[in-house]
């Protein structure tokens, strides 16, 4: 069975994330989600990695604040693809996180999405299984439809037309 | 037939790019690669995307410099991933490109990599291609074996041990 | 009938450009507004951006945050002036959506105001209308009489004089 | 007679604002080009500004770096309007630059384009003078079709089609 | 008589500009408070600069937000020493009212202190009275002391020593 | 006696600083804190710090925001190592206090740890002493496995496995 | 003797430095210059400027990189005024000095000047001594209408008129 | 046999980080230096580190560039005290290293010196030493004395008295 895998570093980062289950339950995406840290728990995090893989994680959404390196560690251990979450609440308004994600070395990349951009680092992992699932595909071609009308129907309250 | 479509907002940008284009080669990946920008050839890009689309395009790759909007722009025509890859050359060495490129809105994820890091977005293509192709998935795994070495090659010419 | 066109990129937008929508109201001056987006409705800004050209649109005001697109968007749909009002609520204070506004590629220009300046949008667009508006032309020098008689009342509030 | 007014602050931004007197000088458009300090120079400015807004000067350019003042400093003596043009030189890769020429307070609007954009400037104030002068606006948009060719033909030479 | 000037720009920068003005008073210093902008009252900014330097003015504080001009505004219209007192409020966290009011071009220096530094100002502003002024610079020397002993109790209040 | 020593630059300091101190007691280390600060009492910080070193501190603790001297101070006064805590309450989010502690010259190093990470600054020192007390090396290595427990804990209460 | 007291942090400061030292030259002011580091020479430092107070030092220039802290450590021994000079170099492009000199705590101002601005320390010196020697006040008043037929020649060599 | 143990994420780090190497041949402090990668050779980083340890490591130095994640993980592997060493090259003129090393979290310290600050790095690592080793102490007071000279050597060659 094909899932998401999301990783986040400490529990308070769950506020955040809870975001971007909501977005996989929504979809109905099958998805796992734990709390592993790239500096505490290092040998946790690649035993479950290694096994979610074999299990069927086909990517990992990673999610940390301040020195963000868990998707970089993530990165490290599997050739799948990880997206970067960065969250807020350390330095310079989380450019700490954004930098600390973002700016991998050669050969191993990291998917890195906004500042706290939760919502987009989930439909970026169903974008990923969507490659080879055609009924998701399908389902993310309809919420971009029902994403016009929203903003449509938002404009309808407010707009003024000469 | 799939492939990495790799397009930049400039000629200018081909120096970076170029570096993509040779990790794709070198792990024998079907790409195509075109210059079309955001601003100057919205509609160019538009039906190059649309196409590129139909004809097996898995994975776009966006490059793109200053108020780097290609990768969004992309991002906006179709649920296929779009990998943003910032360049350097406009304001606060580079931030500029790179916020540009993450902060994208609900809905709109960018794969964002590293400022220049033309290497890791040819990567991050890769590895999104070997979710369905083993072979690929192997040579991404053979090649961290290959990285594992080179280091140790290098470390060997200056280690110190006592 | 010559207007001043607004576009945000979504509803949250509106607190902030309300502002600018008062100032107009104050002047007398023509303008529409609607919501529409960079990303989620490009089509929709399309459509819009070249209809409003038609009836009478000489400026635009695009007010967006983040990655903010939008003036950009619309700078390479119409050679009418575009305003960018970048919003902050992303990274780094602000500075996101500023460089996404202003940073824009040879040829293609965005005339951009403050952050949350929406207030500056409106001015400014009115005096790209006073050009060929006499009677607002003379408003905006009206106008600069009393922000003088403002700093003035406002600093006999306080003021200490030897 | 109607013509774009540039001032610069010093001999030094010459270099770069040439580029904008180059591309007007390209589209047959009327200037004036000076050198002023807000600083240095402040009566001078003065009296050039009221000046060239008596003889026709319907919109400037004023390029500074630093603590760009001069754009600001323009703003104030005239309703036309000022593009600000932030040069590149003092701090922080021209932050300091950018940030003094765009966060103008309220009902001092000052149009600014990207670091060191002088061919935008020059685009920005054409689209303004196009408002009112249909030729001009014809070879704005005759631009613009060129602009695409030479995407095309930049692209031609590099491009990899499957 | 002597005194110290000091300019705001906006009635809004009264909160912090206070705690300058306390610190006048409670050393006994001759102190003027007036509103007046660099870009709303450029005139009247002038015609008051000039007034109190013949009146007795020996340095001017001026306390400016955003693109924070009117330190440099000031420095331009006299060789009395001018301290900027940059505001935040605007963008990147006060950075540009600071970058705007430091980074001022060659002869026409501004004395800058910490953002929202108003008692620096003060403080600063009497050093230079000081230089001609026994018993001012008698009073700075006892404040020191001063803050001396005030380091002393309020480490006794928490202080652990073995 | 063996201790470490925490010095902060004021007392509003002493929010943060706590978490340091806590830390310590937690561990039962001894340590010493005062409030001195590089600015207002240098010779109270000297004096303390040389007496400090001659009754058996083994390592400085110092916390300051803004231009935060004091690690930099203190560094220059013994050649015991000297932890920089920087904390946040200036400019552009911390970057302040970040910068002027972490930033030292050749040959005056400050062990700087993140901003407001005054747990790091506890943990840090109690490195160094441990380096020659088995005791505490031992307690630093149980702690680890009771962060990794704490992981674990936090993780089953929200965990989704598949 | 009044006369103006230069400190520099190291040897590889003088380049910037020298230029400061130029213009106090060319105006005919009493200058020391010499070097002694906030870190390195502390004692030296605090000798130094106690004796050069003695012996008539007015004002103290105090230029240095990185981490900046001379300014800080001058202020901190002497109620004269203290100009900081902050020179790049280390982070960010400068940035890391310029906090590091102009963020300070209450009662210890440093005037601060512009990254690399040299002249402009040697410039509010030289007001600074103005206040109390007519002479250098009308040298001060001759070298402004020097600079405005300066900007007047370099403008007649470039400038455009209708 | 006490050492300290430097690593280095890739071979291009050499240039910078040899400087370090030289401070500890010169004052005779046992030292190993590898390559090793945070992402590349996570595997072979945990064996040298834990061998390393066992042998004598009392401390290590981790120098990396970008999203330097080199010194959090081997704070992650061992209570010894680690110094991070970030390295320009990235984003933002090295600002991405310095977070990425600096910002770690509660629990697993490093300690952070300058950009580029390989001397310092030495420096600090000898001081841990030094807690217990009198003979390195000394060594280091003595060099404090040689810097002293140094700088009055320096200073006699452009210094200007009076």
């Amino acid at each position: 069975m094909n899932f998401v895998s999301i990783l986040m570093g400490s529990k308070s980062d769950y506020n955040t994330v809870k975001k971007a289950e909501d977005v996989l339950k929504k979809f109905g995406v099958n998805y796992e989600l734990i709390i592993s840290s790239a500096h505490r728990t290092p040998q946790r995090t690649k035993e479950y990695v290694l096994d979610a893989e074999k299990r069927g994680a086909k990517v990992f959404i990673c999610a940390a604040g301040m020195a963000a390196h868990l998707a970089g560690a993530v990165s490290a251990m599997s050739v799948k693809p990880v997206i970067g979450l960065p969250l807020k609440g350390g330095a310079v308004d989380g450019l700490d996180a954004l930098l600390a994600t973002v700016q991998m070395p050669k050969g191993m990349p990291v998917a890195t999405v906004a500042l706290d951009g939760a919502i987009n680092a989930a439909y970026l992992a169903m974008q990923l299984l969507a490659l080879n699932d055609k009924e998701l595909a399908t389902k993310l071609e309809e919420d971009r439809v029902m994403q016009i009308k929203k903003v449509e129907e938002d404009s309808s309250e407010i707009e003024v037309r000469l």
